[in-house]
């Protein structure tokens, strides 16, 4: 037990740090950190399971600040816990170019980060996923190897995200009681008091999600270690309300919205100097203070010290299986199952729908790679992404593979955030890509952190038919292109849904989209080839020398482009095919390759049932685009690729005349 | 009162309807027209004031399919009431190409259908945004012309989807008591039992949010008819929790998620015929049923003429207000307030952050414009949407014009659609340019509608500094480009922001969103123009025949290009300016102009602190692009802007050297 005199000391360091480094920087939020120092130091100084030496211990406790204005709080937590990424250096670099001290906490800036987190309400929702893996990994590997706690520090703003029912409702269900969140109930948010926008009963919200709720005052530290020990204790997750002030310390601002976003000022900061009778210079944090701090960094020590003897004394298979799957290794035989698969794919040449492509190549990838989890938001037979003997994970028995995650699009999208995160598991989930709207801001955010997380995305043009426009995507191809770090691709047929998965698999630094139909579509790679084509990005599907046209086509589309080409052939003209899976795939080839793949037919062609944006790469402004150029309408799918002029007679017709004007202008 | 089997009789006229249209169809979902059938049946013959006659009627209530998948539950209402639009070939057109009837509920489709639904939890959202709008023209115009519910039809999925929380959550806040949602309680969705995914308890969830709840029977007539006079009597939002059967009726698929998404088939369709005692022939309804539903659709009748009998007695001024502002359109001296406020922005040439310009547009504007609803998601005064003499809207007083929507982006974005819906009232609504992904779904929702709501997206940019990548928008104003009939704007000062203003607020059947800056502009626009240069979507900033370069920028790199070309001309070389403020707009311009704007300039080049995408239309995909090519920093913003290349500097070299290498070419 630390005496409260130390503590409060202790406490100030962060409090000090915070709102020194903030002035310093002439931008950030004080307000947070100055509130949440109590909790944080009860936390971290006699609960937390963590080695700031061997930050990446697999069973450390997770700690997520799903607040993330409030970064300097984990900073300041960092610095003093003695975690080396995160020195005196960087607190005073904080929210300048090149620190790992960013204005919000990111993921892989430095050790102790979890996760990256800003964007209201994702830290929790990534926490769920966090949670969930830890069940999953405890089921699979025991007490010994995998038994750990994930805190999360929320505020106001993220439990009004809608993103937070998602998740605590996905939490209730589940009965993650590992999970334990701090609700940092200060009332006070930008715009002024929360009662301004909210009249929440928050305590009676995450009961009726079925959580346990424990209130408390979160300055006062016997209270906010009962309350961790009692959470610790229950069959549900917990939510700890912790009324705080937002500034503690500071005489005019706390308590209020002054103190949430702006630094506090030279004047403000001197008066919480004398009222928290701190009187070091700004940076400078007394000996003893940070002994204690560095002390509280040493106390899982010998447990981890333990755990790594519990590990070395795990038979051997599993713990290699451990080990490879925690370093985010695949296994050995992935490579050769894909190939022998994609042979009986050449021998087969099957014709389906690709989202059932992606099911039978899924039934490859699960038996060959233990650590998948699947799952769908709700539409599980549509997006098909439950392959048989998965098994079902209950609340009551994590053993299965497979998540019902609810009609939840972004929950799932965080919470398989969470779970890459954790590692030791490599998630899929399964929506309709018009939802990946709904979760858009995870999936930016897991390619911003380079975390493999694998969407499933099905039903993915007007191919969809009769659920209409607010279920046909038109720009999200075009939108998810968008996203930096994300790879998408939108395979022709069963071999290039292979190989993208594959490639999806493979990123281990990326997350991947794959966008698949409803509708069924022939085979179009005639033969075996043992090279991945779609790691090109865009390869030569049928080649020409001399084409008069080049005919560039993804997923749906290059069935038609295909039939263009018969038609061009038939009426004497050359055209060749480019299969384009991958827009991001294709940037990354070489020069010489891309050039050559666009080539310099006089006519370039680009068809797919969604819009224009971002073909002009590859056919130029002046080429020739079949594709959509509004919203989508509802009817039988053959219906909506006439009506909308998606066929091969319309681009056969729509080149031959511009082949014709060509001519023209050379007459 | 209408006898129970007369009821049972109406309400298997709903039911039979549905299955028979989906079965026709082949697609669709019966099990929830067939499951909410009595509901609606009391609703709409006892409660429900509208007039099929008169379907526009100002003060008719509201109905809400929120679960828009069951679309056929309004279809078949429509067509049973006497609602032109729906009529029996419409019904057996269930689906198809041209049809009013689509596979979700299209708003502009037919009359009744009063927003687009399908995308669950959206119309529970809206349905928010109408009563809010109810509350604020009752408040103006009187209980005589304004005093009207808004009903909503909930599933369990729009109850999972977060925005079902923001929505909820607003509500119960500002206790809008003329807000009735039915929860249709089947406990099914499409991977099956509700219970695989979820244990909240939605009455203590919606309690917990401040709501009035009521738990009934579903099936039971006059439980539903006590539950919703009950409701209307309370003194907040009321949810009545109906326990449902989906598919009910349905012998062997009744209560189950067989009967949820997909034709029943002709022998289950048979037996619950014979179940219901139903002998008509598949479209067939009695002529007696039809004629107590054509009754029901005549009991407003009346209520609708006292109505219109105390619009006329209205005094003359505010019942021309009443009816503009119904209408959509604009006051007559909006054009004259704008037009003088632009003179006085080139008589003085303000350098300011575009966010401020748009606050002192919206000074000009909301005083011209009673109409404008403004508010933001907590970020009031990062957004600077708040103009003076706004006054804010309170529970107990809806006098004010701000609404402070709390961290609530995707709940205020579908609100504002359900304003806008509601007729009125122009709603503007503020948050991050990085927060469009949180409420894509409803900016996508109202682009497919074509209504008019305004979305004002500040720090637009690397260009908000500190806070970093997760808060600095790269892809997005490729991403809100891509959505069809959204009108992007990205001016570059205080006079473009003013146009563009001007278009948002007369586009009345389009949304539209405004990328504003954090950091300080300076003007732009030397002289005072007439003309609506921003209209043209892409003009001639700074003109020049033969130009060797043409430059392209949008928003805060105007200013750089600007810069650019003055480098240039001190080293010899011409070069024009094109200030790119809507890609949409310019999409528009006639063939000449479009040719003319983008010219023959042997280089262009392309300057926005975004990716590239989209540019290339403009540039070619041979162009020169200065912008981003991945994720943004945390740093000060100059250091950012220097940091990733996009200074004049940057381009000017770059521009030279290409200008170099070209010079090579040729000789």
């Amino acid at each position: 037990m630390i005496p409260r005199e130390k503590h409060d000391r202790m406490a100030n360091a962060i409090r000090f740090l915070s709102m020194d480094a903030v002035e310093n920087a002439k931008s950030g939020h004080p307000g947070l950190p100055m509130g949440a120092a109590d909790i944080a130091t009860v936390l971290f100084t006699r609960f937390m399971k963590f080695d700031p030496k061997v930050p990446d211990w697999p069973d450390r406790d997770r700690f997520v600040l799903s607040a993330g204005h409030g970064s300097m709080l984990l900073y300041s937590l960092l610095y003093l816990l003695g975690y080396e990424d995160i020195n005196m250096e960087e607190i005073k670099n904080f929210r300048q170019l090149g620190s790992n001290t960013a204005g919000h906490p990111e993921y892989g800036h430095a050790a102790g980060i979890e996760t990256t987190t800003g964007p209201l309400g994702q830290g929790l929702a990534n926490a769920v996923g966090m949670a969930i893996a830890e069940r999953k990994l405890n089921d699979e590997f025991g007490d010994d190897l995998v038994d750990h706690h994930t805190y999360v520090l929320a505020g106001d703003g993220c439990l009004m995200e809608g993103i937070s029912h998602e998740a605590i409702s996905l939490a209730g269900h589940l009965k993650l009681n590992k999970l334990i969140v701090f609700w940092d109930d200060n009332g006070i948010s930008i715009d002024g008091p929360v009662n301004l926008t909210d009249s929440t009963d928050q305590i009676a919200r995450f009961e009726a999600a079925r959580w346990n709720t424990i209130s408390i005052d979160g300055h006062d530290t016997d209270a906010i270690a009962d309350a961790i020990e009692s959470a610790r204790n229950s069959d549900k997750p917990t939510m700890i309300a912790c009324k705080t002030v937002i500034g503690f310390g500071a005489p005019t601002k706390a308590g209020t919205a002054k103190a949430h976003g702006s630094p506090l000022g030279d004047k403000e900061i001197a008066e919480t100097r004398k009222a928290l009778g701190w009187s070091e210079a700004p940076f400078e944090i007394p000996s003893d203070i940070v002994d204690m701090w560095r002390l509280a960094g040493l106390r899982s020590t010998k447990e981890r010290k333990a755990w790594q003897e519990r590990l070395a004394e795990t038979a051997s298979e599993a713990r290699t299986v451990f080990e490879r799957r925690m370093s985010g290794g695949l296994p050995g035989g992935f490579e050769s199952a894909i190939d022998a698969y994609k042979k009986k794919l050449a021998r087969e040449q099957p014709a389906m729908a690709t989202r059932k492509s992606s099911e039978a190549a899924l039934g490859v990838i699960n038996t060959a790679i233990p650590e998948t989890i699947g799952g769908s938001a709700d539409l599980t037979g549509s997006n098909n992404t439950k392959t048989e003997d998965m098994g079902v994970i209950t609340p009551e028995d994590f053993s299965g593979r497979y998540l019902h995650y609810g009609v939840r699009e972004h929950g799932m999208a965080a919470a398989m955030n969470g779970i890459s995160l954790h590692g030791g598991l490599i998630p899929y989930g399964g929506g309709f890509l018009i939802f990946s709207d709904y979760c858009r801001p995870s999936i930016r955010l897991a390619a911003l952190m380079g975390i493999r997380v694998i969407h499933v995305l099905t039903h993915d043009s007007i191919g969809l038919g009769e659920d209409g426009p607010t279920h046909q995507p038109v720009e999200h191809m075009a939108s998810l292109r968008a996203i930096p770090n994300l790879l998408t691709f939108r395979p022709a047929d069963a071999t290039e849904v292979l190989e993208c998965w594959q490639l999806a698999l493979e990123s281990e630094h990326r997350p991947s989209a794959l966008a698949l139909t409803r509708q069924d579509l022939p085979s179009i790679r005639p033969e075996y080839e043992e090279e991945n084509m779609c790691a090109f990005g865009a390869y030569d599907l049928a080649p020409a020398s001399d084409a008069d046209i080049t005919i560039f086509a993804s997923g749906s589309e290059v069935e038609i482009a295909l039939d263009v080409r018969t038609k061009l052939e038939a009426a004497g003209h050359v055209a060749r095919v480019v299969s384009v899976p991958s827009f991001e795939l294709f940037e990354e080839q070489s020069e010489e390759y891309k050039e050559a793949i666009i080539g310099d037919s006089p006519i370039k062609v680009a068809i797919e049932a969604g819009i224009r944006q971002g073909w002009d790469r590859f056919i130029g402004n002046d080429g020739l685009f079949v594709g959509m150029h509004g919203f989508g309408a509802s009817a039988p799918y053959k219906d909506l690729y006439s009506h909308f002029g998606i066929t091969a007679q319309d681009a056969f017709e729509t080149i031959l005349s511009t082949l014709e004007s060509l001519a023209g202008q050379e007459d």
